[in-house]
């Protein structure tokens, strides 16, 4: 997608060819700032400092990490050094850890002179197949945008987004933005609500993709969707998921739920896209996904440039908070699962469709 | 309520028996700073700067400005310029008119010597029937509070709460808050979540208000309502209003609806507190209510303390903006409406019961 006017992808090979560029997305949405990862234990870093951010982008720094670590030792000592130090660095991420052995897999049966640049090809690999699944997620929505279009001529199709599923936390076009970013390129006129996403405010992050890329879009506080469906200001919800669930519930950022329930009163399209990867086959309902409690900080500060463009951390509340970071949006507020293998609609579907998916990914 | 340890209303005469003595709510819920009003420019002052603030407390203050204008000059002149230079200062606040027609109506037939005693003894009056009226809201919604508790002993009465319906924007015991303070101080164990209420992040007083008077409370983020019932830890919603139309729909606190929907889906009652002065018969429905579209610098800023207790305003977003200040609930989602004249269900009991207070109040 476009940033600074450039089209880019969130991670690239610099111009020497061995050295890797990202985002610092700790600078986001303030200040576009590049980041240049020379050996494994910046890609370390940046994972664990949350300079990069995103699931399917932390696999494929990780990636690139080890083949950072390979370029300069790739005895096998080395490389189980490196696949251990990388995947430490967000202990929970699911994908960094299918990233690293995926990586590790292909080079450890090859002679040592051959593992860094495999490694590298390998990263790379990654980096095309997280591209070609969020453009086909996006190729799935796009029918989907360009029907409501076609229903009024001249007028914006309007969107409402929460939380980021955006490129910035993919290596491009995102998931659920991906479709919009398809209908905008096409010509199609979007303009996007962009929900808040307290307490973490990954709606700033959405709002600034948008910017860089040119997408009409309002940012709006969390409170908001439901007075913007009375006004039949939404035309469609289209949003992330974490987890998807056997049965088709859908485990995504807190608020997610409220959103759906307007969404059904007001008879609106409330659409979850997701890849394959993240259909959980084996966790029978969301009742049965545990909800992350996070630091109740997130909550009762927020952090942003003050005037003179001095980043501080203010309080908004003295009193004991709660900071619960998901909630399960049942299958039958979902219109459709917008994923890579096209539209699919009810649970059946997915799991027909994304069954096949699991079991050759794994 | 409580506030410091110690009970007192948000507005009274200080010892010399004559000048004013108000919160400075812009402190709270930070520091709490109390103003001594000596004359009528201080009252003016208070209103403009929303150094106090809510409808029911505006009008108080308004009145005893009129009574510190007259003490200093009690002809019919400067009676007339008071009157208009405290109107003025929030010219959309009806209730501020209210109180000053009311004083300003009650005195000039009066002998001028006689007419700054009858000022002050009006807006004591207004006070008295202020609190009163709240009380009555608590004693109307008190009940509804101790069938829940009964219902699981030991365990607290959860209860939902949006924006500040609560003492500190009225005299005394606030709208909503009423109920729950009643319960409070009977023995019942009660727990609120508190809404942060974003943009303005109303919240932030409500946990205040809690807090000093003792009421166990949490802080959560507007998104988190929906979880909450899925996960049972809600018994009740209850919360103010700005507007409650003919027909019973509810015009509050962008947000509210979003809770209503919740509460709805997942049987939790939903109340809505209010006195006879907020029912609006002349307006038909919720769809003929205007919605007011604030600044959106409330959405793109945050004010608060930093770490060393410094005020500072940061940004959180640089994305155009949209900030609609209120949503319409449906009457269909209104399980009862708390009253000053008791707990009404449905709209033609409201109808009934407030078209009296209506006809009376004029």
């Amino acid at each position: 997608m476009k940033i600074a006017g450039t089209t880019t992808r969130s991670i690239w090979l610099e111009e020497d060819g061995w050295s890797v560029g990202i985002f610092d997305q700790r600078a986001l949405p303030w200040s576009i700032e590049r980041l240049v990862l020379r050996k494994m234990e910046d890609a370390a870093q940046a994972i664990a400092s949350m300079a990069t951010r995103g699931a399917p982008l932390i696999g494929a720094v990780a990636a690139y990490g080890l083949a950072l670590a390979l370029r300069h030792d790739s005895s096998d000592a080395a490389l189980e050094e490196a696949h251990r130090h990388l995947a430490a660095t967000r202990p929970t991420a699911v994908n960094l850890r299918w990233a690293l052995d995926r990586v590790a897999a292909h080079v450890r049966p090859l002679p040592e002179a051959q593992r860094a640049q495999a490694a590298y090809a390998e990263a790379a690999r990654l980096c095309d197949e997280d591209e070609a699944m969020n453009r086909a997620i996006g190729a799935a929505g796009l029918p989907l945008i360009r029907q409501i279009a076609a229903r009024k001529p001249g007028e914006p199709v309007n969107i409402l987004m929460h939380c980021n599923p955006g490129w910035l936390a993919t290596v491009d076009w995102g998931t659920a933005t991906a479709p919009i970013y398809q209908a905008h390129d096409e010509g199609i006129p979007v303009h996007v609500w962009v929900d808040e996403t307290r307490p973490r405010n990954q709606g700033a992050l959405t709002a600034f993709e948008l910017a860089e890329h040119g997408v009409p879009h309002s940012y709006v506080v969390d409170n908001a969707g439901g007075l913007l469906m009375q006004q039949g200001l939404v035309d469609m919800v289209i949003l992330g998921t974490d987890r998807v669930t056997a049965n088709g519930d859908v485990c995504n950022k807190i608020g997610t739920y409220l959103k759906a329930l307007a969404a059904q009163a007001h008879d609106v399209p409330f659409y979850v896209a997701l890849p394959a990867s993240t259909y959980d086959p084996a966790t029978p309902d969301g009742a049965s996904v545990p909800i992350e409690e996070r630091s109740g900080v997130e909550v009762s500060t927020v952090t942003g440039p003050d005037k003179d463009g001095v980043m501080r951390q203010v309080s908004v509340t003295a009193s004991p908070v709660r900071n619960p970071a998901f909630d399960i949006t049942p299958a039958a507020l979902v219109t459709a699962y917008v994923t890579d293998r096209g539209v699919l609609r009810g649970a059946s579907a997915l799991r027909e469709a994304m069954g096949t998916a699991m079991a050759t990914a794994d």
